[in-house]
């Protein structure tokens, strides 16, 4: 009922607000969404400094996931992620997180190469944790969809953050 | 009627792509849009070093609108920006556009200092167009609600690129 009702709202909302408002010629677009599909319920860093400026201020482990939007591979990840309840709530608690389409200028977070889907960790104290690898030798940090229980396991192992030296 | 078939659709995916999804604690959050409503038609980049690939790529100026979403400037100017559609088709045919809240650690977006809200263009050839300001002496690329005039005769100046050397 409460679903129903949000619905209807939502339906007056996009209704209301887009009412006379600029169409491109192409058609109407479905308005780009920061979590790309990968947790449309989860707070998603837009850059790379933004989300180490958060890790830094907050004290939370930062995970960066590569991915493009046409590739099969990431696709297949990107369903399992979204669907996944204990994943989305562990990143929503205790993690920053940013999902990226484009390569930083940073070489750290590339530690084995340029390739997607590929997920890095970053501890607060700024530290790429090229420690925290997936399955596959030739490609350390990418994931499989079958490997949702090792990114999980290496969720738990960011959690447990550096010390910082200062 | 094509508009309410939409809406209608739009529930249909909407309550079906959430239904058994993660949830936060503290409620439904409405997803983060890469426009942060200054544009949703419009495809907005989502990093500098993106947008700059885009500008070089497709041989078109680039916008890049610093702004915070509590900043009541910066929601006056996104109120008249979102609602004009000059602006806005202009923008989505001739321009690639960015639109951040957190500054980048490139200095040449920040001639006069860091303050919101502010719109620095960007040629293809990387230069970034600081001879293109709005009308206040102390802060020479920020713009008021009723400056829009001005922001759209900006933007033709911005579309007369400069002649790449190369």
């Amino acid at each position: 009922m409460i679903k129903a009702a949000l619905s209807v709202l939502l339906v007056l909302v996009t209704v209301s607000s887009t009412f006379g408002k600029y169409i491109p010629k192409t058609g109407r677009r479905i308005p780009q969404t920061l979590s790309r599909g990968w947790g449309d319920q989860l707070i998603w860093a837009q850059t790379y400094e933004e989300a180490l400026y958060w890790a830094r201020s907050r004290n939370k482990p930062l995970m960066v996931l590569f991915h493009l939007e046409d590739c099969p591979h990431s696709q297949a990840l990107r369903k399992v992620f979204s669907d996944d309840n204990e994943l989305q709530k562990t990143l929503d608690e205790d993690f920053i997180i940013l999902n990226l389409v484009y390569e930083t200028t940073d070489k750290h977070l590339s530690p084995d190469g340029q390739y997607v889907p590929r997920i890095i960790f970053v501890d607060p104290t700024m530290t790429v944790r090229a420690d925290i690898t997936g399955r596959y030798a030739n490609r350390m940090y990418a994931y499989e969809p079958s490997d949702l229980k090792l990114l999980i396991s290496n969720m738990q192992k960011a959690k447990k953050l550096l010390k910082s030296e200062l």
